[in-house]
């Protein structure tokens, strides 16, 4: 009779290698399935051992350019950054990834996904939602959470299964990296008085170490996606790739953020988003260009609830959608040229240009300083200070009969 | 008989210099006020020169320390930004200047008020609003947008009026500054695709020029206020400028914006704002370890909307005492010390520590790995997830149901 | 010569037949045009009535179907009171005159729209940034407000131009209605302390007068738009109709607010929407039933600024098709039945059922009170009240050393 | 030895009978305590009972003036209906019962807490975590949840522990009541397509019934609060009875709800509010006759928090403290009378009058429609459509260069 299949988002660490072994233990076939959101590992050697600790089958996805042009692209033009701070690195990869791993299950019949997130981060939140969105009956396996498994057992486990252990010192960090950044937690981290050591970062070069000659790139945008590089036009996922490096070497977006997790703690965290920061802050620059004021004071509401929906797991969420659909209005007219100026850790937008722009010397409107305009203005304060004035009055005349009556 | 009196507000420049012989020739006695917001000019000159060019009365009122004390610090505790990027320089000081001639004018029964605003501008809508906010019935006098007067006939009626006329060549800049920074418009700066003139700034040096050693600046604060630097305590006024100085060499706090203006058109601005971009980074860096997440989720709402009012001119309204009010409360529990490294433009919060810190390794809470608290994240989630699950299970069931009703 | 030509938004009433004979003697020929938008007035009248006044065409388009289908649609689905209270019933009708109006100017080659708005209105504002969106250069005539016409000004200029004067007495009232509502203002009702007299209401009976026996009404929605009533569908401008005859019979929809208008003053208005109110209500009860959770929290924000947008004359901005997009896609699973209860001014929805129902007793996760789910609640409880305990413990701890330091 | 001491919130059913009994059979010394929030029970017969099944004390803890005057004028003030619909009744009173438990806890030197809610329900969040936010380290007892105590077992224990069981069939519904209103739950009401039966209600008539003659009331508020009924000056607690009393008598506040509860499901809800619905509609209404613009725009985001943050059970908070803040505030001129109608389920404001009424037919600029303020609504009008020209005129330029390029 055959097995129950189980599919399992593997990472090639020790972490997952055991749970092959456990899962395997449990009586199931493991279909070990690796989604490549642009972590630059060796995916192949990954994939080929999957098959060595046990799985049955083993899968790699390249969902590189899904990612950039559906899930960077979202955070992009929402300027998501979770409390002000955070630009979604992992949060934005686990809906995609949740949405492969049920792909596949669908594909080999699996009856439960499995993963190995602890249980005191959001990932574990943010794979169950979504899994639970896209496939409300299938079972979820996390046996890292739900058999308490110590690092020291995860050891011993492995010795009984026959599973490599890493011989090297294991890093310090937890890391989490795709197109988007990199994301590094624990170790001496944990202090958030002390600051973070030089081999916390690996995207970026310390500003020290940062070329002495700025880089200029200009950034060509349409309906708010970035299509060109120098007027050279790249498929999105290879255009973050590149700027991510000229970035990099800038030594430009490195984070070191206090945040509240959804599981109700605070933790400190380091990112890197180099290329994130530069797209991100000639987006918003070109925003200011071309968005009507409006529109432009109205979305930071959308942008916050589009941040905090992606960080609390639930992308495939009827609200997501709608917001999505707001989103994607409003990008109509952000077509335009960015400048920016790449120097010592600053992306400085120094330029911008757009058949787009509301800011136009050419209309006359607004570059005569005719006597026309000047009396618009004057009618214009009368009645925008309208309730200023009327409050003004009641206020005073009010202050007077309370006088009067003390008086009297 | 004795004549009515008019308070001038004074910059010793040409504009202002010319209403005094207007405001005279329209009959009335002038008396010029000039407010200390921390422009660090030579006010006893400034003071003189309105008595040579006609008024009847100069005053000078140092307001340095209650400009930081109540408004520079509502901008830094609301994080107060202008469409994200603006720090409300200009905004900020309008309504205490506003008060202060409304104070002088009550002082010397004066029966108008006059200022020297162009009709393009935020200021005219802010200076009026917030005078009529305090005076409804004094009456306002704009000569030079209500007569129209263009930098020619300024002259010419200088010359008529034996005002002297600035011999060196004007810079071609429109300026205007204090404590909390330095805002810069027109010439050049009015094609946003230029880039910004090296002498478009003066506190900042250029990052090129930048010092090649980092300074640290360990910044304590009580309540939300900044009152102690590496230790030791200044007023918040005195403080504000050694921040500036500092930051200043380090070439922190550029900006350059193209913003919405109050009036309805598009204006690009160039501002420099060293300390305040100090000060408001390492102050969201302590809220983000003292602060609980909901307060830290809601306050951005409280937050755009100061900036917004601020920038409406509309500091004297029941709007912004309310979200003063809030503002006020949310501080209670930010204290502690935020070390920040000021560096080539940077300003990195590299490490915070409070006594309120709500991450605190010592609470067994989140530090113990323990088994309860997974089992509680399994829980959590179940809960979590409950809307999504059902909702999918609802749409998957009409779905089928459609299918069924196809195949039918 | 031909003359130029001037589109004229008519109702048939004294000021709008004098702005005939004033634009006519400007020069113009002027092209009548009236827009039904369900005011229910012999609009064959009004048509007959603008030639012999002197228009030199005379133009009425039936816009029902398509004011319900786009313009009462949305302000349905927004659930949009203005403030609260007033459901949009004059603002939502002006956008769609203002475009027909340019349409026709462009038709015709018209280089001026006239409209009859007073100086004190929201309508002159919503006519004219409606029509700039449109056409942003064709010119603009308001006699009414512009030649400051009083009263009795416009009767000595119908007398002197042949107009015909109404002979029996006007109606103390300015009215405007549409398929949406009713709208009243001035007269007696400028005193908010004095009740609405009887014969401000039209469409609405006394609830002194509604039946003793309620009526009972089934509305289908499908995408959150109103189809049918008791099963049987009508087109959504004749489905209006329908419900507002019923519920006007039984008194329901009448409204009295004080209001803040657009150009800084607050007005006292009544209202009858007796449709709009039994369809906003049963509307929200399906969306109560058949929205997920945070869809439904974050929905009134959209709905909020939609109001407001509507209100202030932005329909046709980016701003506002973003929020429409938003819209759209929140109404996608907002299918079903209410029930609704019409009886003596109450609009009580008592039962409600949807195939998208996200309240299914049938989903055993929470039919069944088992063990499984109260384990979950506890464990979701755990974090969800981390940050309170964390936040009390700290809290005390300070506490705590504050009197250790005031007792050492 | 003495032993431990368990605080109960006791509320004489079945439940939490029970609850004394097993609590004793843990080792514990049961102290009982009913907080009287108005619900207008016997509760000397309840104090005697707690004392009868096995408490060592019972305490009766009259709250009523604290509920109203911090809990129940919060909610007014704050127009607090969470989802828009229900005026928060069960979920204002359990931060003051978890209060009053805590302070009799550490009088009594207790170090638990018990409480008799079940797992699926929004009380056992709002219980848990107001007592945590108070007490971090008390224990929490739950037996009802955590010993999965079905109606049966619980007969059973009472059997078995000498409790009297109930004699008289039980309600179908679970009930729960104070001041503000009363809730209601379970039974037929579980289908929310089938409407509420008549014995679901106590506090309102059915319309059926309700008199054919209006009561009018004036309520006179002072700072946003009620302070009077005709003139006649009573303490919160007691008019807000006199008015629960007046409005039930007109079927006035009767609610029917689907609601999403905190732990992720639907419920459907029956609410009888009749005093707080007359409250809250007079409140409003004197707001929009007292309040700015700009404030009254501002505040239903304040509202809609507010709302959240009861529901959800945070308020003992630092962002509640923050809201109670800024609501604070906002009520300083909320002065003056309302005169309501009460007839036949509906609570209609027909006139209200202030000292603060920003609404003043004194005040000439508005009263006079003279010539300047309809030249100053044309600035207005022409500031405020410059960015729909602008955008405009852009966007066509746009248009029209496509067709150039179709067409070359």
């Amino acid at each position: 009779m055959s097995k129950e299949k189980v599919v399992l988002a593997y990472s090639g660490g020790l972490d997952t290698s055991v749970e092959i072994a456990w899962l395997k233990n449990q009586g199931y076939d493991v279909i070990a399935c690796c989604i490549d959101v642009g972590e630059e590992k060796d995916l192949v050697e990954v994939q080929k051992k999957a098959k060595q600790v046990g799985a049955v089958g083993s899968i790699v996805i390249d969902a590189q350019q899904e990612f950039a042009e559906e899930f960077c692209l979202t955070a992009l033009q929402a300027h998501a950054y979770y409390e002000g701070e955070y630009p979604l690195i992992s949060a934005l990869s686990r809906p995609l990834i949740a949405q492969k791993l049920v792909e596949v299950a669908k594909e080999y019949g699996a009856i439960a996904i499995a993963h190995g997130c602890t249980g005191k981060g959001n990932d574990q939140v943010r794979f169950e939602t979504a899994i639970h969105a896209l496939a409300p009956t299938i079972k979820i396996e996390d046996p890292i959470r739900d058999q308490h498994m110590s690092r020291e057992m995860e050891i011993e486990y492995a010795k009984e299964n026959n599973i490599p252990i890493p011989i090297k010192k294991e890093s310090p960090y937890s890391i989490d990296e795709n197109l988007w950044g990199r994301a590094n937690e624990c170790g001496i981290l944990e202090d958030p008085w002390a600051a973070a050591p030089a081999d916390a970062y690996e995207r970026t070069l310390p500003l020290e170490e940062a070329p002495d000659q700025p880089d200029y790139l200009e950034i060509t945008f349409e309906k708010g996606i970035p299509v060109a590089l120098e007027g050279e036009q790249y498929p999105l996922h290879e255009l973050i790739k590149k700027v991510n490096q000229l970035a990099g070497k800038h030594g430009i977006g490195r984070i070191d953020h206090v945040e509240n997790r959804l599981i109700g703690i605070k933790s400190r965290e380091i990112y890197e988003a180099p290329g994130a920061e530069v797209l991100l802050t000639a987006h918003k620059d070109l925003e200011d260009l071309t968005t009507t004021k409006d529109l432009a004071h109205f979305k930071p509401l959308i942008e916050q609830e589009i941040a905090n929906t992606i960080y609390n797991g639930l992308w495939f969420t009827p609200l997501f959608k709608s917001l999505q659909a707001f989103l994607k209005e409003s990008q109509k007219e952000v077509n335009g040229i960015v400048r920016v100026k790449l120097f010592k850790g600053n992306a400085i937008c120094e330029g911008r240009k757009s058949a787009n722009s509301l800011y136009d010397l050419n209309l006359a409107t607004y570059t005569d300083a005719d006597s026309f305009d000047q009396e618009a203005a004057a009618g214009f304060i009368k009645l925008y200070s309208l309730p200023s004035v009327v409050h003004s009055q009641v206020a005073q005349k009010n202050a007077a009969k309370k006088v009067d009556n003390l008086e009297s």
